[in-house]
């Protein structure tokens, strides 16, 4: 909320324009809505944003997630940002008529440069944020790492970034936990250092705030947020009877091939 | 449902008929069906009232909330009624046929008088009324106040009326709980008084009953509404976890800048 | 499924054809399908039915009920059932062409028979179930009667047959509970007693099954309906969270008038 | 995802195009969209396949599964299979361009070979999960079946492979539990296993996974395992609760006749 925009001249609205369902543009407020109807995204919380090559669709600051429209999206060049000096002075291509630049502008930008992402989600899930409670209920040490083995929904998950195939049954997804901080954009630094601390990881958790979910495209960051909120649902329900969210099983083998 | 109606002769149906989907006339059934989905306005309890300038349109009572109609949408004049020497005897300009006026109406006028919002909601949402209950439990003194902080939806509320900018993350939101009364309209005192004790809150919660949210307009009043729900369900959530709703917790700083 | 079907030679298929959305052949199918959606006839269980004048609406058995069509529907003269000596041998005016009569019809037909009522509900809402249970546990005595007070929502109960007005807030509401039987249609009996008791109760529990509502039309069986599941959600978490459902409540007075 | 497609050079299109919204081409997204909305198949996981005489329609692996098209679906001669040496070598009638077959391929086709079931569907539902981890806690012996009674829901469910009628209230449901595999291929024998096991059940729970259920038809398979879930889900909150799933209850008897 607190970026400043500066227009170009020329609002460049046909980047936001295009009768393809699948146009960044007419997706983001389709994903959008459908986000708001799993509670990810209530009261204008969360958002999402996709890159396609160097351009950058952003949801704006603010608005009802399921009343979106394309007319609402900002769109910025990835290159421009990188070589801007003050990353605080964005240059948006084209931007809307009577909104702000959403505060996680520069956490979508952190997981485009730094995983080469194609589209990275943002929820306000409240199993999300209940992981990270009961987590933080855990003690230093062991609060900064969500961990769960042993279901199969976690085959949902890539092995990590510029790896081939997929996490196994019997494989512990870790998600890194960050603390909260009191401006959204704040977080960049501490959700950069998780990335290079957890390079194969495609998701961060925020304290008490929520999630930040990215893939190499849109397809493959919806399906894994939406298997990571799965086994968030999951992990809180097994809290609530008692059962361990990480097991050592012996794995059942196949008698005839 | 005791209010007596007189209607005017010319019942200026004109006032409920627009082609223009953000019409209160139209808005009001369209955030009622919302809402009915959202399990705020089961079997008819609940509903929503938008001001326009000096008119104020309102659900009727009774009415199933997703299947109302601009139709059965009441309007009266807001000056007309500080004027009037007896609130009970309330002039609307415009009346439904086979309806009667609701019994929240001078709930929502006191939000519309007191504190010059757009929109006034109120929902039977059961997280409402469960934090209610789990209040009363803590004995005189520390039942009349919910109270949570450090959690990123807090942000979605505003400072309070007449102030610019929103609650911190860190900041403690606090909602006044008022008793219910056998009857709603008797609600009327209490809700005014809590709004005099606190001029910045944007809600009332009613105990055993629901929850009173209003906002300057339709988008702050929804938005304000739902992340209130957001932290309800929350709340209930982490009392069954055993987690405590108010927390003493060190802000994390960014190092760079 | 048992209950064997006459039909007549002229199937009557005017009955159930109308360009009306209330017609009762239009109106069955569209509240059931919105029933599925709140969990309350999952995988063909529960059911509704219309009377209009003589003239009964019936859903077939085992259909499902999200996809059910007016053609699907039956149609029975209830004089002629009064009349009938023998109770199993129902004589439709018209019946769908590939189902067979529901076990529901004679617990439909007490609540208009005995009650005059103008619809009746029936759903497996696992809210009903489970507060059944939790009322078995109370052991002999305290189990066949669900209760609670003090609650807004209970104000969207009729007082009861023949009386006007509603009930009030601190008003205890009473639902019997009755034993589920191996037959469906044996419950009729039973339900006819629990009506006998109860003279004032628009619904009857059925232990480990869900429950009966009815009304005065069908807005009113559906509003109640809707009332009561959202009551027996509450009371099912009141007792997750240790509250209890009936409690002593001053009443709060009204200072001014 | 690790079988080799082998394509025919006639990809015979015409097997999954047809504007009867009730052939299996356009029946399986239909209900691949309903169970998305229902949890059952979040971020691609689980599926539906529907047998129409020799043709096997199936849901390709990795697709979002509220959003997939006819144009989507594999079709294979279940007879071809049976005659195949290698299995792993599965030739398709009409594949898709853009998908690999599902892991689940085997496990469908095992419902159709040895109960010539016409539809089998695999859900991920966690309530389906939590049953499984809530009997992995009764240790060895206790843990391979799950068992409820006097339940009405359980009316929901058939017999078994040829036989007439359903089973009754007081009837106990046993579905029995195996052990997931890293690979779900290898399911497969396990699957075959408890089938042999246990000859009367339409479902297969898959410790830490979910459910396998078919039924001789779409209707019965969809209308089982929607029955099913809503078991999982009852008996996960009767555990919450406190409340066996198993008891002894006298039979309510009527009168009068």
């Amino acid at each position: 909320m607190c970026s400043p925009t500066t227009t170009t001249e020329n609002n460049n609205d046909h980047l936001v324009q295009s009768s393809d369902p699948n146009h960044p543009a007419n997706l983001i407020p389709a994903l959008c809505a459908k986000f708001w109807t799993l509670g990810w995204v209530t009261g204008t919380g969360g958002g999402a944003s996709i890159r396609s090559d160097d351009l950058v669709y952003l949801a704006p600051s603010g608005v009802q997630k399921e009343l979106m429209k394309p007319d609402d999206i900002y769109v910025l060049s990835l290159a421009a940002q990188t070589q801007s000096l003050d990353k605080r002075q964005r240059v948006y291509l084209r931007s809307p008529a009577n909104y702000k630049p959403s505060q996680c502008t520069p956490l979508f930008l952190a997981a485009f440069t730094k995983r080469n992402a194609g589209c990275c989600i943002h929820t306000h899930s409240h199993w999300a944020v209940l992981v990270t409670l009961i987590l933080e209920t855990q003690g230093a040490g062991k609060d900064k790492e969500f961990m769960i083995n042993n279901i199969e929904q976690i085959k949902g998950f890539g092995k990590g970034f510029g790896k081939s195939g997929n996490l196994g049954y019997h494989d512990t997804l870790k998600i890194p936990v960050i603390e909260n901080t009191a401006h959204e954009e704040d977080l960049t630094e501490f959700l950069e250092e998780a990335m290079d601390k957890y390079p194969d990881t495609y998701a961060v958790l925020v304290r008490r705030h929520g999630v930040y979910v990215w893939g190499e495209n849109v397809h493959k960051a919806k399906t894994m947020c939406e298997s990571l909120d799965y086994l968030f649902q999951l992990a809180v329900e097994m809290k609530q009877l008692g059962l361990p969210w990480v097991t050592d099983i012996e794995p059942t083998v196949p008698t005839r091939k």
